[in-house]
């Protein structure tokens, strides 16, 4: 029989399928597969984006040309701007501010043709150290609430023809619900137990070993009690931490092994499929938050990677209420066998 | 600039873009093509399904075979199961209950090729009716607290190779979480005005006239202003009601209108475009849920209709905030024009 799992951490439920029988070849979906014309990420396409905001310059050589292994580079297609007041205000009985916030894309690698996972660790090193100095930057800027980093591999993933390995920031002025919502179950937790939630699960989790995938000194990935899709993975820091901006130099190692890790696992296991990345960090400590007071106890930033292998229908549209044909603990053995 | 505007029925933050230059023709998708092998769902392949749970029979021919109307079947990938207990029981730390529910397939018509829209208004009546028998037979079970009505239309709003016009009905022992967070807003509200929030919101939107699509007696179709996707449609009674299975058949006639009205418009507008339908009904009025004294009070039940013409992101999919290229003002001029 199926089960309905809640996951812990928002509260959602998820109806999981029974079932031994699945392979990971049973998905289709369309296989990634790397564009050929011309492309504005390119190293000496740099003319191509508009001015760069950061980079990773090894060499000291000058903004907007070659010499970099990852570059910051405003969207083309901004959604959001980063001059201007908020203008919070009423419209009727409606909310509405200006679109003020920082819409980023991070260039991962000068090659056209390796993916995130097919990149050194020291690579992979340098990208998670350039989404670090961003966050760092935009704290300082009061109007900023909350920083997104997320990565869509693959067109059925909504990368759409982009097939030149980037993540993408966006900074925004309010905390999304689903972060609330995170941010909400973990402090209630906390105080019943004067615990860490994530810390908590954790524990369990790696005593138990039936959902997780890897992990060295510092970082586990496993398969997700409550995954919303198949083969969903959650990269945590095994240390308590509410930020992500301050984990140390040999953290940052540690998590590009792990990360890299799990994608490649995902690549290989089910043969290049779509997915998305997404840091799950705190918001920043602003006044007015009611829970900002005990967000460093509280809060355990992480990681989600979200294969793309199954459509979204009507239900989870509805809901946000999830079917997974896939058990977590068959996905957590596909992957780490 | 681009707005924030906050949807104040779910408290989400959508991001609207500013443009009056967008035009229905800009959006890529797969359009709607009916299959053409073997369908399941037609008359006179009545054997095919798992035997019927209820049917529209005028002439009163016998179940499983021609002469329905409407039909109404279990899913045969059931999801769920009716018979079982609940067996809500922790795991560790998780949480976890028995897949008990209903999981039902409504097949709107006997033509293969007939979708919902191109019906005539009395057999869209007949499918209403269908979905107030089954929800009022299912608030009998005392297990179940939620019934979810949806419809997937078109392979990239999760249809997969189904082409017979059908809707699905699933019965859960939890109420979601956008149920869930619908609710406690509207709770909120009437504990500060002692009015109903979408009550209110629609006098403000009848008054306006900025975001209307079309009206009758009983009925409002709009797009909500914080639309989360292009051409977002909902469809509102404009007399307070919190039970969609309370609608007298007055109601029932001009409920099919506005709902036929609306899908042939998107049809026509986009040019058979793939979109789900949602009804979002309040959960059962059972025991131990928090909201439920005042449910009756508080909520308003509605229709949601979402056009799939845009792929999720892994920012849509990280935070649940979205972004929305086309400004709910605009899209209700190209549809009511």
């Amino acid at each position: 029989m199926s089960q309905f799992r809640k996951d812990i951490f928002t509260g959602r439920w998820v109806i999981v399928a029974e079932t031994e029988a699945v392979r990971p070849g049973d998905f289709r979906f369309k296989k990634f597969t790397r564009g050929t014309t011309f492309c504005p990420f390119c190293e000496t396409h740099e003319a191509s984006t508009p001015p760069e905001i950061f980079a990773v310059r090894p060499g000291g050589s000058p903004a907007n040309g070659p010499g970099w292994k990852v570059r910051v580079v405003p969207n083309s297609h901004l959604r959001l701007k980063i001059e201007g007041d908020l203008g919070r205000r009423p419209e009727g009985f409606h909310d509405v501010m200006n679109g003020i916030g920082a819409d980023e894309v991070i260039i991962e690698t000068p090659r056209h043709d390796r993916s995130l996972h097919e990149l050194e660790v020291n690579e992979v090193e340098d990208v998670i150290r350039t989404w670090i100095a961003r966050i760092i930057d935009l704290e300082r800027d009061k109007r900023i609430r909350c920083v997104l980093i997320f990565k869509n591999h693959g067109e059925e993933a909504g990368a759409h023809t982009i097939t030149h390995s980037i993540s993408q920031l966006m900074a925004l002025p309010v905390t999304p619900r689903v972060i609330k919502a995170k941010l909400m179950a973990a402090r209630d937790y906390y105080a019943l137990k004067e615990r860490c939630l994530y810390c908590d699960v954790l524990h369990q989790e790696l005593a138990e070993r039936k959902r997780v995938v890897a992990e060295n000194d510092d970082f586990v990935s496993l398969a997700p009690f409550a995954s919303r899709s198949p083969f969903e993975i959650g990269v945590f820091p095994k240390f308590h931490s509410s930020a992500f901006s301050w984990i140390s130099s040999v953290q940052v190692k540690n998590l590009a092994q792990v990360l890299r890790d799990v994608l490649q696992k995902l690549d290989k296991i089910l043969g290049g499929p779509p997915y998305n990345l997404a840091l799950q960090d705190r918001p920043f400590l602003r006044p007015r938050e009611g829970y900002w007071k005990t967000i460093e106890e509280d809060f355990h930033w992480h990681l989600e990677v979200l294969p793309q292998v199954i459509e979204l229908t009507g239900f989870e549209r509805a809901s946000w209420f999830f079917y997974n044909p896939v058990p977590p603990e068959l996905a957590a053995r596909c992957l780490s066998g």
